[in-house]
């Protein structure tokens, strides 16, 4: 591994396996084309997975944690103290998530990478302790390099273990009050965007209050100008730890060539960083869902994404996508077991 | 029973079950609203099945099969017989809502009403030959008084054994070359509109297809002009066996007190003409899916539909709607699992 392994070449897709998956789809007893976007998602994943007939069974859902320093800047709706005892409530399968991962027979990983709350040691957590949250981006750096290395190194370590596991779906949720904010600067960095078309109420906000949080993010890219152009920097600078380590959790997915499902507003700006860091990782990421955060769907955009749901969600957690896996399964699932024309000696229409 | 039992009162939505749902929701551990559709969905169904916590795991699927006279016209691009050899792949699990079916351990019943392959016999299939298909409607009635009763009857049957084995969730589907023609003609029939927007290529007609079907509508729309103000000889003029049966279906539901998941443009417009029937049955009508058959969107918006998904199907066979059950199940574990901030000990936001 070098210093900077998120630059390391990304895993190719099977063309093959495309093509084979393709002539598969051709065949089966439906009008072609009939099934929509779970045709396309079926080949899709036949060529991430290199072949014909992939699966998503074995789900692994990493949720990443951590506090923010810009929330001292009155930006979140929640008091900051949420984000660890949502920890909590994540292993304890109380939360959304919890209640997917069970339903999804999914593997939940939770990872705390540096909360407020002191020496938070929660059993089925990794603590990380990368720090009390970031510092607040308003007045300098959110991050250090080397804070902002190890959060994609952990990213990057759940990944691991996920393969280890045999892991066939990734998924990234994120938990952090005040993230919204830090995701909704990041995008205007990269996009080069109106801070108001990219900033919402994330968990709450009322008018008055999204148009503060617009003036802090404005502040705060003023402040960072500089080093726009630079992703890895404007990662360190206006990120959190927990998007760093989704962006390395993304990176390592492709690299491995393990299909990412992404989830909403703050995963999906963790995406467009991996595509900016290492356009390659572009082809691993599927998205899950169009949330009711605004910028979502600017983002989405940009990363030419279709997303499958369109629910009106701004939980996070990893949710969207969670809801999504059903489809992803049974898109596989008609893939593989319906039966083709010959099979079933269903007259195809007329050539 | 009277003869015209589908005029028979619907089932009254219980208030309170509504009203302790949507207290329950408030408590749960996430934002306010930030389920989303998921939030209402569950809030609705307690409200159907008259209790706090609802469950959609109990699934029945009935689909429900016929021919169409009108295909003498040359409106559909597959053969008249795939309707019949489409029977067998249903019970032989090889067709798309068989392996759906199977993966949401769903009971699938399949009823033949009318098929143009004489004396089919099939094992696993409810054969009621109501005739060999509908007569042509371009040229006069497709189904006489006494079939159209009995079809609705055949819709009731389904889910009246539904109810006797403990269904939770109702799902009509069709299968019936030719249908999308009888639909369009029916949707237009009653919304009054332009047959070309409600017309669209069906399993696959080309362009020169799609305009000689609207031809076909318009011609068959005049001829039956003077009904077009009494829904039930509108459904026995320009209907189908199937669609009838999906009509009788919806009803039965909405008074026995059975959930639907209406699935794609077909069982739409049969939604359509139980609620212009019988509108209190609108309350138990939950949507699917919105397709990619042009008339859909239409017909859904006259029924102020919101549908779950939006994946560009037109496969029909109810599956569309199958596909959608993993959201309402999760809805409902979400609902019925997630802790509330008072049990979790997390901070709700500040009054």
């Amino acid at each position: 591994m070098t210093q900077s392994w998120w630059l390391n070449p990304c895993k190719a897709v099977d063309r093959q396996a495309v093509q084979d998956a393709e002539q598969l789809q051709q065949q089966l007893t439906k009008p072609a084309g009939s099934l929509g976007q779970l045709e396309t998602l079926a080949v899709q994943l036949a060529g991430l997975q290199g072949r014909l007939k992939p699966s998503v069974n074995q789900l692994w859902i990493g949720i990443f944690a951590g506090d923010h320093g810009v929330v001292a800047e009155g930006v979140s709706a929640f008091p900051q103290e949420v984000t660890g005892q949502m920890l909590r409530n994540f292993v304890n399968g109380g939360a959304a998530i919890s209640v997917l991962a069970r339903q999804l027979q999914a593997r939940l990983e939770v990872v705390d990478l540096g909360t407020v709350t002191p020496s938070l040691n929660l059993p089925g957590v990794r603590h990380l302790h990368l720090g009390p949250g970031t510092a607040n981006f308003a007045h300098g750096p959110a991050m250090t390099a080397a804070q902002g290395a190890q959060a994609l190194q952990a990213g990057r370590g759940t990944v691991l273990r996920a393969l280890a596991e045999g892991a066939e779906l990734f998924i990234g949720g994120e938990m952090g009050i005040g993230n919204t904010t830090a995701a909704s600067a990041l995008a205007c960095a990269l996009l080069d965007c109106p801070v108001a078309h990219l900033t919402g109420p994330g968990t709450g906000l009322d008018t008055a209050g999204v148009s503060h949080k617009t003036q802090v993010i404005e502040r705060a890219l003023a402040l960072h100008a500089a080093q726009r152009g630079d992703p890895l920097q404007t990662l360190f600078n206006l990120g959190g730890f927990e998007i760093a380590a989704l962006v390395g959790a993304y990176l390592a997915c492709a690299q491995e060539g393990l299909a990412v499902l992404v989830d909403g507003f703050i995963c999906s700006v963790a995406a467009l960083i991996a595509v900016r860091l290492n356009p390659a990782c572009r082809e691993w990421l599927l998205f899950g869902h169009r949330g009711a955060e605004p910028g979502h769907r600017h983002v989405l955009e940009t990363l030419n994404a279709q997303p499958l749901l369109d629910l009106g969600l701004r939980l996070g957690e990893g949710s969207g996508a969670a809801l999504a896996v059903p489809l992803l399964r049974l898109a596989c699932d008609l893939h593989g077991q319906m039966a083709t024309f010959a099979e079933a000696a269903v007259a195809d229409r007329p050539a």
